[in-house]
Formats: structure tokens, sequence, C-alpha cells
């Protein structure tokens, strides 16, 4: 029997919406005894390119083996819908999706060769238009992890995450400043500040934040509690032109949209890649528009970055990469010993952020001064002050309370401030001995708020009533963990008993 | 509010059966507006571990946003149904599940550790109990990917992926002969060839063969066309024991069941690792037994193994390997060139088998060759002939009828011998011009038959019609495609056109 190609026109199934929120990955459901699984011979978790008229999509296949689906129907997962544009009763086509050529890329990384401009385009553009599966993902993630992209490679990856997204454009010869932590510190959240203090001083600081990696809340996850920060282009422009700031989130803009979805995969294996971080930190502030950037690098023994060695290298690559993209980048390198404030979550940090900014009583000290030192350096990079007189410039901002005035002007621009939200579930954390507190272990304080449910929580996460150095008493508080659901408060209690190193007490030296 | 744990009793749903089959990652379906969900602070893609009494699974989460469950249901895929061995309506409570403490290994190797047997037992035994997501397993396997592992890392590998299977004993001092091909080469279908021949001469030889990794067939996907494979450890040994050798597959007796976990990760990367391999072959050899192994490497521009350097390389890992681990591994390193046979897919290449044990006219006689060299090894180290003679007296058994009777013995034992199906779609591929067969492309040639449908379809595959070396004219078949599906036959004749390197043929130089 030899093949018809007019039989094609017979293999469709009517679309509907599953009702099934698999993420990012797109599914389709079929019935295995359905004809079109038949005749083309799909099986399960095969990849399938779905066709309605002129759009297609690549989607996961999950064999319906019960009676979920009538013969004459398909459904599709959420994220499978919203991609493809579907609507109900839809008439689609099926076919088995052609491998992935990008994949081929991937895979002579592993063997050594080198990831240029070409092959990184071609990778950075399937994975935004959903064509690599969550295996694909996570291979890509994975070979690109530790220390095993170049320079090179870094460029030309951040070079094609910049292209394949929006891009703001503030005017030509127009000065944009910019900063970034590299992260790995909880409560590090100097960003609201630092921007409400160079808006105030006349320059232009759009700034756009991603939200958490593997830590319990990025800036955009703290600024969410506070205000709206899914903020459209046109919206953001607005902001700027009236406040010279905004405290945006980077998603909702379409700026650089694969790091989404890199940083999902990331997130699942508690994996950074060094390259990848650069290529993800660069192409944001490229396509954000910015020229000038700096960028804050923690050192400590459990900070994301271990050594000033490590430190430098990574700073390196980052104002080469930026070089590379004409953007002016500079690097501060900080004390990375322990969390920076008392919170450590969304809600725990903005309440942090606003007590700095009101200049209350109880303000975390060690957030003002870490603050008030990017605010310097931006401030002269800028040229708002004469180099060496930021920091006086800076301090000055914030004790008048221009800081704050700005950063309510900014918060109101952008749909009003909000009061962070408090979590219904507390636990406080007893010392079990006298002593000093002697270490916190970072990387097991940002897990243990991750597991009480930040930052998809807000409210969840750590207060901190000890720093480094400070003489403890048993059974006085060391902390409080905050959650909004029993069984997350559970789990993060249950962390904690498995893992007192998060934070050590030793006997105080006489 | 302070939490109470006895509210965690009232935390559980009943269980229904989805009736979806996700392949091998289980899945559970809840609506994101249930107690549970909202309690416990579940999110989609999440990590639950599943609890009924004293069981438990681990799953992913997909979240039910339309109507498909009750607000007392969860719901659980095909494979986390088996897996946790469910019934309709058990009482299930569900809670985060921990972070899986081994990825820490996988992300340590990424960061140039070594793999200890410490760390390759806890690695394989999470993966055996399926407590690896896609997204964790393909981080592995991506790690230990290309030539990132050494022999100590692979002898750790192999080690825990032998200790956490079943294991075959056949008797204290008793010499257990096997073979295996690490592969790459289209049609190379030695194995059922060379284990009637060595049984028939008296020697033990319990073969267990896996399915295709990233090939169009494994040996057990061509038994499986002719006889059933799919044995018991108990039927397996009656098997033996009456005829000396048996023809199983390797999965279905759980010798080392975290290799078909991998291997599915391995195929939807279309990824090989070569420590993973050796760890692969020689975990299923030891586990099954064996003793003494004979392991076919062909060399070839487009093989798995491209040049004599690297098949020494692999060589010395699998010697070495199986050394480490108390078995005696030889290896014979062959033409990698061009297929072997005419057929490539399950069922075309049993016909290939059976016409070679049978002598009939049009039997390939480059099969035949290479099971007599293959076999002739494996009758001198066990014993049956002396060094030297072994060619001669496997060539004796097969032309003397006694291979193919042993043969038709062993598959009437196993349940019976079949008839190997047939495609009901084929189509023969003419040349484009006069001229000689210079070149063929194993790899795509591979593919090829993959995407007609083979293993998958096992009657799918390519029929060849010419070898290197002969002279073809414009229009003369070069090739047969066979499909099961219509829409297979399709996508396989689209991928032909877009890649004409499968076969190349040069103007013939007189």
């Amino acid at each position: 029997m030899d093949d018809t190609p007019e039989q094609k026109e017979e293999n469709f199934l009517y679309l509907t919406r599953a009702g099934i929120d698999t993420h990012q990955e797109p599914v389709v459901y079929m019935r295995e005894d359905c004809h079109v699984c038949r005749s083309e011979g799909f099986s399960a978790q095969g990849r399938v390119r779905v066709c309605v008229g002129e759009r297609s999509i690549i989607a996961t296949l999950n064999i319906v083996t019960g009676d979920l689906l009538s013969h004459q129907k398909a459904a599709l997962s959420d994220s499978a819908w919203t991609l493809l544009g579907a609507k109900e009763g839809d008439k689609a086509h099926f076919k088995h999706a052609l491998p992935v050529e990008s994949m081929s890329y991937v895979r002579g990384k592993l063997y050594g060769k080198k990831l240029g401009l070409e092959e990184a385009r071609a990778i950075i553009t399937d994975i935004r238009d959903a064509r690599y599966s969550d295996i694909q993902l996570s291979a890509y993630v994975t070979a690109c992890a530790a220390n095993n992209l170049s320079l090179d490679e870094t460029i030309a990856i951040t070079r094609a995450m910049v292209e394949c997204g929006q891009r703001f454009h503030w005017g030509d010869g127009i000065q944009v400043l910019d900063k970034h932590c590299v992260g790995g510190l909880p409560g590090n959240r100097t960003t609201p500040i630092v921007v409400a203090i160079v808006a105030a001083n006349g320059l232009m600081m759009p700034k756009t934040s991603s939200r958490a990696i593997t830590s319990p809340a990025g800036t955009a996850d703290t600024m969410e509690t506070l205000t709206t920060v899914a903020l459209s282009y046109d919206r953001m422009r607005e902001v700027v032109r009236a406040q010279g700031g905004c405290l945006a989130w980077g998603g909702s803009v379409s700026l650089s949209p694969t790091d989404d979805i890199i940083i999902r995969v990331e997130r699942a294996l508690d994996l950074d890649s060094e390259g990848q971080m650069v290529a993800s930190v660069i192409s944001k502030k490229l396509a954000a528009g910015s020229t000038h950037v700096l960028i804050d690098i923690p050192v400590g023994p459990t900070a994301k970055v271990r050594s000033n060695e490590l430190a430098d290298v990574l700073a390196t690559l980052l104002v080469e990469t930026g070089a590379a993209l004409g953007m002016q980048v500079r690097t501060l390198i900080s004390d990375g010993s322990q969390p920076v404030g008392h919170g450590v979550g969304p809600a725990l940090e903005a309440r942090d952020v606003l007590a700095v900014l009101q200049r209350g009583a109880g303000a975390p000290q060690d957030l003002r001064q870490r603050a008030l030192t990017l605010a310097a350096v931006l401030l002269e990079m800028g040229g708002a002050c004469s180099a060496g007189e930021g920091l006086a410039l800076a301090t000055r901002t914030l004790d008048s309370g221009a800081a704050w005035d700005r950063f309510v002007a900014i918060c109101e621009a952008q749909g009003g401030l909000k009061t962070p939200p408090q979590a219904p579930f507390r636990r406080p954390i007893p010392a079990q001995k006298d002593g000093v507190v002697a270490l916190f272990n970072n990387r097991v304080i940002s897990r243990l708020a991750s597991l009480a449910g930040a930052p998809n929580a807000p409210a969840a996460g750590i207060d901190l009533h000890v720093r480094l150095g400070d003489k403890v008493e048993k059974g006085q508080p060391l902390m409080t963990l905050h959650a909004e659901a029993q069984g997350e408060l559970e789990y993060a209690l249950d962390f904690y008993r498995a893992h007192p190193e998060v934070l050590r007490i030793e006997e105080e030296v006489v």
C-alpha cells in the first residue's frame, strides 16, 4: 500500500482546554486510541506540533488512557492554550515535531565545542519560542553551569538574549543608570532605597528587576508587596518621565524573555551558572537601555561568591561583557558574611526598606549603609556630584526625607503604595544555649525562608533578631519563622531541626 | 496564630486515577482551590510527597484549573498510580517533598568534584525510587555526558547500578558468557546468531539485552518480533537450563533497573555518555551474572566511535571497569563504515538474522561474517576449543544447521517462534544519478529509521538495497522506507528530502 498525502486532511481533532496548569511546558492531551495518535504513531512524552491555521506550537504529549476526552478532541494545558492562542473548538492538525536543531549545539558544547553567536541565537530563540522540553532546557542549563562558559560565549549568549526580546530606548545620548546585586545574601534589599536617592537627585534610573532565582526574594518580589510591578513599557515610560525612576518587574515588559524560562529550571535544579548569570544580568540591563551599571558582589563563606579571587573573576567577566556590548559596568565587592537587615522574604524585606527610607528608630543600619555606599557610586558615575562627594550627597538625600518622598511618588505613579502583608503563622526559634553568635549560614537561611514559602507566599520568611557578635542567652529568640500556610511553617520547622547550622552560637571567650 | 500539628490529620484527599500516561515521571493532579493546595502552599510543577498509610511517592504537581476534579479528590497519572500501588478512593496525605539530597552531588560534579561510591549510591538509589524529576534526571545525564566521568567514577556508578537491582547467580565457579555491541552501527544484529552458535557448543550464554537508546533497534526490540522477551527470572533460568542460552529483555527482570530510566532521558536528548554507557553495559552484565564478556566496538566516521584512538580509550575503560568488579572483559574493534545486513529496524533486522541462521541464498554475508568472528572469540574464551580454532568451530556450527536448531529451541522455550511483522506503508527511494555508492552516514540512517517509527513501530525502518562500492543507475532503488503509520512515513520522507547525505553517490572513476 502506498501513502496518499490527501489523507492528511482528515488528520484533525477539535481543541478543548484541559484546565490543567503545567507551568511553562506546553502539554497536549490525546486519547491513545484516537485516529490521530494511531495514524501518526504518537507515544507518551513525545513532542508533537499542534497546528491551527498558520499558527503552531510544540507540546509534550500526555496520553489519555481513561475517559477524560472524546475521540474527536484533543486538550491543551493552560500554557499550551495561551501560547497557541487557541479557541474552544478550533480544528487542529498534528504532526511529529521535528528534532530541535539547536540542541545539536548543546550537545556540541558538552563535547567541548564553543557556543558562537549563531549557536547562541539559535538556542535562545528556540527557548523563547517554547521549542525546548523541560528535559532539553535542563540539559542546556546544566551544560552552561558551573564555570563552563568563556567570555566570548557569555557575550554571544548575552547578545542573543537581548536580541530576542523587547528593548527600551530612552533617547540618544541619554545617560541611564542601573544597579544589580549578584545575590546570595539574604535581605540585601538596597535597590528601592538606591533608586529613590538617585532619582531624587535628578538622574534617570528606570529599574527593572527579576524575581528570585534560588533565593527567597528578588527585588521584584519585594516591591510587589509595596506597589504594582507588572508595568507595560508605556506605563514604565510615564513613571520614569515623571519621577526619574521606577521599580518594575523585568518579565512583564518582555525584556530578555528567555531569562524567566531559564531561571525556572535553574531554580528546580538549585543551580546557578556564572556565565549564564552574567548573560542574564547584562542582557536585562542592555534591554532596559541602561548605559551605566553598578554591580554589587557580596563575598563571604556562604554567600554566592565565596572569595575575593572569585569575585574578581566575576567582576572582570561582568565588566568585559558589558564593554563588548557598549555598556559601562562598575563593580563593588561587599561584605557577605551575614544577612542584611532583619527580614528575609518579600514582605519582611519591604518592612526594612520602609524603615530605612522613613528613618525609623529601629531601621537596620547595615542596610542603610550599604544603600548609601551604592547610591554614592551611582551619583558620581552619573555626574550628580564630583568624585568623592557621593556619600555625603546620598546621606543628605536620605536624611532630608527627599528619598522617602521620591519613593512614595514612584509607588504612587506605579499604582499606589500598599502595606506589605503579614504572615498569619509565626514561630519563634529560641537559642539552645548561652553564648555569642559566631556564624550565619546564608545558604541554609535562604533555604529555610524558601521552605517557609518565600517568595511565592510574600509574607513568608524569617525575621532575624540577632547579628554576628551578639551575646545571647538560652531561650532568647534568635529569629521568628513567618508562613502563610500551616504546612509550610511545619515544613520549615522540620528543616530547621534537621539543619541547626543555620546559625552557630559559640561559648564566649572571656 | 500559632500552628497546631493536629490540623495535619485533616490534610487529606481521596485518590482517583487520572487516566493520563505521563510516561515515567509520576504526576499528581490537584485543584488549585482545594484545601490541601491552599494549606500547604503548593504551586504548579512543585514536587509533592503523596502518602497512603506507610507508602509514599514523590510526584510533580499539575494544577487543575478547570472542573476535572472534585474538591475532595486528587488524581494520579498512570505511573504515579502504579508506583504508589494506589486503589480508587485511597485516603492520601500530601506534603512538600524534601529536596532530594543527592542532587547536591550532581551539582558538586558540575563544579568539578568527583563522584565516589557513596555519592553514586545515593544518586542511583534516588533515580530507581523515582525521586528525580525529569529536569533533575536530565541534569544528571548531562553532567555525566561527553567524556566527563573518570575510571573511578565509572566503577562507582557501575557498582551502584548493580547493587540497586536484582542479580542473577548461575552457580559458584560456573562460567557465564556474554557479548555486547556499543552500538552506532545500524543493522549490526549479531547477538541472536552468536548466542545460538555458543549455546549449541555447550557453553552457557544467558543473554539479556536492552532496548534501543538512540538507535532504531536494540537486540531486545528485534527479538521481540521473533519471540517473547519479557521473561521473569525463574522463566529465564528454565530456558537457560534447558538450552544453554536465552535472548531476553534485561528490563523485565529488574537488572540494573535505573538503566531504562536514564536511557529514556538520553534518548530525549539524543545524548550518550561514555562513562554512563560503560556503567550501563558492565552493570547489566554483572547483574546478569556474566563472568566472560566480549564487547564489539565498531569504528567509523559516522559510527558511535569515530577513531581507533577513541575505541582504545573506550576498550580500556570497559576492560578496567570489568576487572575492578571481577569480570573478564575482551573487546573487538570492527569496521563501522556502513550499516550491517540489509534491514534497519526491529522486524527488518530479524529477517536478516533468520536468513543467516537458515543459510538462505540472499543472507547478508557481512552479518554472517561478523557473527562468526564474535562467536569464535567466545568459543575460545569459554574453552569450547583451543585458541585459533574458534572460527572453524563457529562456521561448522552455523553451516551444519546446529545453530538454527538451537535458535528455534530457545525461541520455543521462551514462548514460541513468531514471524516478524511487515510494514503496511512502504516507499522506495530512487538514486538521483548514475555513479558509485561512496559513503553511508550511519547517524542519519539511524535517524531516518527512527523517524519512520522504529523501534516503537517494530515493522518500521529501512531496507537497504546497495552497499559501499556498488555501481548504481539513476532511478534504481537505493533503499525502501517501511512504516506502520502514514504520518511516520511522510515524516521520514520529509527528513530524507532535507538530508540527502544519508548516502552519497559519486561519479565512477574510469
